[in-house]
């Protein structure tokens, strides 16, 4: 199984599947081509929460500001799974996910070997390198040509809040499609409040969007454990004024 | 085989496709995950649109803008299909056609048990139902474990036209993605019109939108068989300023 | 292997893989359905750009803004592969990129008989064709029936550049969904210079977008391999302020 995931759109990821499928007989499941464009660090955020779900599987990931410039390719494998994708961090965040605690993930580099583009690396170098790590079989990796140990890779990590006597300091990490404001707060540190005072305002506290009238803003716990900054039926990040990066204050009432 | 239908955008669907290749071997197949977000009703018209034409499947639909309170997780039988999503209508229209005339569906209870998360059941309920349902098989739903007959469900119904001497008075249902205004007059009564009112003004009856010049605005049937505002080449519901529950006033030339 | 390709966003996209599946087992791969809307000139050049990816396969093409009107519904055979879809000219650039120099490519017409609806021939027509097609076999187009060898179909060629002592007159064939403007002038034109003059200006001329600092305007050689006007992390067409058609003056330096 190879699944892939890009900021592409359409039409770009079919070359990519193309280019596959010319190599492979491996099922093709499509992560999503939506992610946020050109964002690395959100596209490691929403990869960390969903590919986890999966079963062993190589993981084609292409969100690459930097094409075409002398970032490496990388091959990642973590526990059962191996990722495909350039060298700006996007990978590690899931593979740390993937591999699961205590467990290793090792980074090789992919040789890139003048490819057809400078610009479509997800063609011309990610795409052949998933079909070659799913047909080597991903306890393989290490004896593919054109693969070697990478000794010095970018990895990120996404910031921590600053807890406080009385209340805490975090940031939004990313939007997602419904509007809704992801920071960086854990959940549990809303649990048993009934209201929590976010930039100077108090507002409530819900398991879940429709426990209030639409158009309500609210704090609750998404799916993937964080506070949520969120509006019944309407866009958070709109109206709550945040985007990716924006400071929350956060007070017990 | 299990079809995938959502509002979920990227990357919110492939937790639900992890969830289930995890524990199936099932063909998926992705409906869309672009359906008119939180809009229940749009969803239903459009399901009960698409669904019939695919051969006994599992479907999964989750728009759900209820999520986390004390609506139900369905499964409903239907024919040879089933659908499994929250109780809250949508299932029911597609399960309808599904169905066919006469022919019963059959709703059941899924158990909700201290799921995940509060926010996001299409991962932590929903799809392991669908997989559930397809490994046990659609004709077994009573036997699997957290499964009872729903003795409350709800549904709706899509409004009727009121027809009146020398016309109707209808609304539009739903607007589709290229603008065009789908509304519950059923098409026959168009049928050898060359012209009809529509709020006020005489408009071409066509077959279809490139009958007429770009930027014209017609009535015609669309595929659902249901008459439609379009204009050839641009956006019907800016043409004509309606939107989902606008009233169309229709009157025989 | 069947692909899908169309403009029709979500849901409609699914009722041509349900007619599909009801009548083959063949693999569906989403080639994407946002293509430019009812934009037959894009289409064909981004499918002539992804569909030569492919292993032999038919390839299900519905961008048809004339749909319903007397076109005719094709099917062409290219080498290994065939396409299906509307006689606008989408099926021609991809078909002979496929076919490859100097093989024919075979145009059959495919009978409408009275299809379920005017304005869904997607689901009705060019569907149940590709099954059809995928069932007997590429090779054994012509024995299917309703097949019939199409003797007058349109076709059309995308504008060359002017080629000038001192530079070259050109024009945006198509925007990527990064909104890089693709012209119709070939990459090696630029093959050793520095910078260039668009349009009186003169701008760095790089191997891929991060050559430079976010915001900045380049001109450089996409994937395709003609040039593009782009903007490192921006949108090159707004920058440019330029769209599908926009005359493109190159000077060398």
């Amino acid at each position: 199984m190879i699944t892939l995931a890009s900021d592409f759109g359409t039409p770009y990821p079919a070359a990519m599947k193309g280019v596959i499928l010319s190599r492979s007989e491996a099922r093709l499941v499509d992560v999503g081509h939506d992610l946020p464009r050109q964002d690395v660090r959100s596209a490691a955020f929403w990869l960390r929460e969903v590919l986890p779900e999966f079963p062993p599987a190589v993981h084609l990931v292409v969100v690459d500001p930097g094409v075409g410039t002398d970032r490496a390719a990388l091959v990642v494998r973590a526990g059962d799974h191996a990722l495909v994708g350039p060298d700006n961090g996007v990978l590690f965040p899931p593979a740390r996910a993937l591999a699961g605690d205590g467990r290793d993930v090792d980074a090789y580099e992919l040789a890139v070997e003048d490819p057809r583009s400078s610009t479509f690396h997800g063609r011309d170098v990610f795409a052949p390198g998933a079909a070659a790590v799913h047909e080597a079989g991903i306890d393989r990796i290490d004896t593919l040509p054109g693969v070697s140990p990478a000794d010095d890779v970018f990895e990120f990590t996404f910031p921590t809040p600053d807890r406080r006597e009385g209340g805490a300091v975090g940031e939004v990490l990313v939007v997602d499609e419904f509007g809704n404001a992801v920071t960086n707060v854990p959940g549990d540190m809303l649990a048993g409040r009934e209201t929590v005072g976010i930039n100077g305002e108090s507002l409530p506290v819900v398991p879940s969007y429709a426990h209030v009238e639409p158009g309500t803003r609210v704090a609750t716990v998404g799916s993937h454990g964080n506070v949520e900054l969120a509006v019944n039926q309407g866009r958070g990040e709109e109206a709550f004024d945040v985007e990716v990066g924006t400071r929350v204050d956060l007070e017990w009432d």
